[in-house]
């Protein structure tokens, strides 16, 4: 019955301003919820959405105070970087074209960015920014929020301790079925500019859910791509970007792997799915079933280990909220990249050294994230020719 | 993709404080995570602990300011009333035989009150407790908890249009094995009280979690219970409770069913289960994958409805926060029960009258639930004798 | 990947013959597929039908020998046991209340006999069976088929050698739903016999399945029952069998069980499910799974048996015909009776001694069988009083 | 409640013979059962092994007629052909390499060949034998058994039906781990021919499970392949044929797919596993638990239907034995091509026309499997450059 961020004695909350996420936004919600799962951020100021009235309006609705509900980011940074007790953090959920220009006014200024992924929409912007933020000196974390969750962390720790030999095959995939029909033709808000090339980037559901794949297997299996074979597909008549990805892998060591991103799988929800097999063993994870992963041994019967129960260790503990048997979802596994994000910036703000244990993806992950969609689509566009990360 | 707090325009948070829950405690750093998880309710004010250094030390630890954490409960009832900004709500999350004692100190001035369940360790206690209660009118919430997931309400929701036809059976099951062995021997503190009729009240299994699995069931199929046979047991050597209960019941109107509580039952992590049978169809759910919810029609296939997915209606939508495929937890479902009492509450403090979807459990399903426990003792007693609540 | 029967050097065929299980019965064409899928037996004489043109008409079917396709069981028993090749064996499919006049015809001739279960129709009946076919000394077999499954087999013998420890809970539950509307009224033939008491016994749903669910919990545990408390119901209108049961048991030693049968839950196929909890692990088995049993241990994570699978021992492995993965079902459960009880028949025939691993239901499990089901009904009616087996 | 073979007016049983399938052979004893399960078959003479001793002791252990069982096969063809009784059909079940030549010696006599799948073990040698079998008249069937799995007919039927709508994605696999360690090395007589180019050919994993989860494909979908890129691993070293394969197939008409076979995935057994999506549907299924069949509409709940249970249709129930909840399994599975060739045997017996209903694979499945390994081969050859199969 580990509880973590609860009886800890804390440090004040993390002052916490946001881009983008204003009303019929998803992804913000999200994002604001999961800062307040572990108390430890405080939203104080916004800039909801590119239209200024709609951002005073969804300022209102959240309680923020209306003299820091901006009408521009630029200005949000601006004004915020002035004030004593201005933000500390700001959490940028845009559209993927803007994700850049929004995380470069605020971490010139110092500001501690938390930026959904992708971490930009085209790979020159990606490496423009990870310089720009590394020199910075920033803590910069990226919302790949599946890395988050207990199991996952368990299955790298698993993985890093050989529990399971020399890993060969990675089997990841990603399906969907929300864009199995032109939805970006009604207007859709997230259709339409997650399938517009100019705001999501050159990949589809390589970007939007093929990126998680891909950083989901970097980060249990530690591997590194050689190169990669890519067919992308756009099923839907009319559609600008890919909705279909299958892509062969080749790992550095000579591990191999398969990925299936689809947001055309008629019937599929959420199923980012991982397995993993070395030669002493095995894991399989699924994301809608998150508080189990199993584990398959050679030569002995397959176990199941649950979030905080028996066999599993400190890695997946250090970010569990209530015994096993109670579970936990995705706003939990999205909360702990905010808890370990706060970690760091607590860490920065108190000159403290950060507990190693602490992990969340960042500038690292966007690279590699914004490259495999890179590689992906020049791959295709050849036939499907093996490409390395152009990293 | 149904968001509910976020972006409904808000009322300012309700001020909440807390009773027990310090240093240690399971459920109280539960209730304030499921307190956070909306936005509408601030904790301001604190008693954590009957051990004054201990309710210091745990209110330092969650940031509360030190002149609002008290020494008493009947301290800080009575301080907290004077203050213009005192609290409106008080958790209480102690040990069953502290709730009445606890809840009356608030009631009587006027501070709504959220408990967690079961309502008291004894019956007499529960009916003056809830007299009191109503007398007062203040918005009592008791934490019935597995009420508050989604599903759970759509399956409520299809029982009372009748798309299960008349219900024959009612099957509810809740194992556990954290009380296999004799942990209250080692000072486990959650052992200790929870195996300790005077703490817990005469149920040991029944009363911790037979009262959710009666409760759920009833909840579901809005079935009154005409009479029950329990046999308890005590399979562990010097336990003063029972630590498993089968009962068989009655209820009005012809239908029967079976309900399993243990907590004895080896490598049962929190296996809440319902099934219930009608002419027309049956559900079943688990509370370890609580986003599902399976129809078992008679002469069709079965299928598998989920949490914001196509076919699910308005009494799951509204409180669900992430689109299906993205799983809710048990916080979630937690939050769920404070979000609807802050609906009451607000609504109080507005002087507006409560949107009739709300629904939380209160008075009512507390008496039942000590009611139950009382006749499972009762029954048992009297080698399984068929008893009716004393209600 | 274990072989059995195909690669033991092999005695020749019994010669087997058949009273019921003529056109448009179901259980006489399992059995006769049970019969050849190890090749120890040889279908050559049989009485098909009480119905003498369908008797004739269902020989023809089958194959058989017009003069060995005979108009009444009473006849055959005379014919064959005169023949020098006359059948060694019988197998009885007829409803249940010709089990007895049909056995007693067979086993006074030294004719071995296996019979569909249950013993028969009422317990005087039983007793009667029991004695003469005791006296006899033939081979009697039951087909409790499910006994059969090779993970019933391993669960058994984890039982038996302590691996769960000391056994405290047997909750099993058998639900079907093909009775949950007057079927008997449209004439279905299973429907119509097994539905009426005359022919079926006084038990409906106890009778055909709960007499399954309570020999399948004794065959794993090796348990005593010491009494029951049952509630029954005939959930539809004018039916004259139970077609819904509850019943709580408590057996010698101090565990405890509920035990649910019924026809009326809408939307269940075959869901025979046996749990049993022991002080140190539980194991949960599914009929409807047959090949995985699940064994969950107390403070370690629960883990998979798969027939044929690593972890697996000796009892399960002997009736084992495929390798793990390729799942065995019904029809191989079922002719694991057949192949059992052919190692008994053959080892008398060739007065060869039996091996000690040889394992099926036989008159004592066909005694309990009866006797649960007259308990049940004298329980019942007693308003779920404790009664015992009157064996 | 269907029941197949057993209450149909019967022909006499095939005279069958076998060649392989001696002691210790895995497959021989699998296809002996399958062909008893509906009594059409009655396995009469046999060349059990390549060693002479091997095959008299083989053949005796199974009752056969010493004078029956042969030292050669070519011997077998010769005398068997020339008996007024002799065999209809003979079973091959040697290694792949033998399956050409002893095929010849039969078809060119007249006999019916039912034969082990890849069809042999060349892609020249495929050609050759489907020539020559298509010019002898004969009937020839190859156990891809999988496409006799009652699920998998109604699989294909709703495809056929546009139940799926145009069909978009083919994801098929089958995992199994009993090469993951150099097994050859150790003398097990399945590892050490399967690992043989020589004896199984060019393909290792390809060969022996890619074929099948490739017919699997084909026959639910009725997709024909353009082109595939295949990247194939020998995982263990020294290991001379693939132990596990990565390919992508785009299908003519746009649909794509990707199909992983492995040998080496630890902790699987015989996960073979089809999913399939269209634009209206998708389906899913898993060999190992083969009686359900997921069903997953776009917009709607996804449901599962059941062998034998409600929703499903003819082309099911027409290879179905027992009611639905009652699982069929592996077996049944293979004695449904059994039993389909039989009808086609019995058609070509007795003259009659056969039912179009009748569905196996054959001469065509098998060529295309034996170009499927071959394409593999080639395209990995050339760094996974797409090829078409050479027909």
């Amino acid at each position: 019955m580990a509880i973590t961020a609860a009886h800890v004695a804390r440090s004040p909350r993390i002052r916490l301003g946001m881009v983008g996420g204003g009303r019929d936004a998803f992804i913000g919600a999200v994002h604001r919820i999961a800062s307040r799962i572990d108390d430890q951020y405080e939203l104080v100021a916004g800039c909801f959405s590119s239209n200024p009235e709609k951002s005073k309006a969804s300022g209102a609705d959240l309680g923020i105070d209306p003299g820091r509900t901006y009408e521009s980011f630029a200005e949000m940074a601006m004004r915020e970087a002035r004030k004593k007790d201005g933000i500390e953090a700001v959490a940028i959920v845009t559209p993927n074209h803007m994700h850049a220009p929004v995380a470069l006014q605020f971490l010139k200024r110092g500001i501690h960015v938390i930026c959904d992924k992708p971490l930009t929409a085209t790979l020159p912007e990606a490496k423009k920014l990870a310089k720009a933020a590394e020199a910075s000196g920033v803590v910069f974390a990226l919302t790949h929020n599946y890395t988050g969750y207990p199991m996952i962390r368990q299955a790298q720790a698993m993985v890093a301790a050989g529990e399971l030999g020399e890993i060969r095959l990675v089997q990841v995939e990603y399906a969907q079925d929300w864009l199995a029909e032109p939805l970006e033709a009604s207007g859709q808000k997230q259709a339409d500019w997650r399938t517009d090339p100019a705001r999501s980037g050159a990949g589809g559901a390589t970007g939007d859910i093929g990126t998680h794949a891909f950083n989901l297997a970097n980060f249990v299996t530690g591997l590194e791509l050689e190169a990669l074979s890519a067919d992308l597909q756009s099923f839907v008549p009319g559609r600008r970007v890919d909705d279909n990805g299958h892509v062969l892998m080749r790992f550095k060591g000579g591990a191999r792997g398969m990925l299936w991103c689809s947001q055309v799988a008629s019937g599929c929800e959420n199923g980012l799915r991982l397995r993993v097999y070395g030669t002493k063993a095995g894991i399989e994870w699924e994301q809608e079933n998150p508080n189990y992963l199993w584990v398959t041994p050679l030569g002995a019967p397959r176990y199941r280990l649950t979030r905080g129960g028996p066999g599993t260790g400190a890695a997946a503990a250090r970010v569990t909220r209530v015994p096993s048997g109670h579970p936990e979802g995705y706003l939990e596994g999205f909360a702990n990249i905010y808890a370990e994000a706060a970690r760091a910036i607590i860490a920065r703000r108190e000159g403290t050294p950060l507990d190693p244990a602490v992990t969340f993806p960042g500038l690292k992950e966007g690279l590699e994230g914004v490259a495999f969609v890179d590689a992906c689509v020049r791959s295709s566009k050849r036939d499907a020719a093996w490409v390395a990360l152009n990293l």
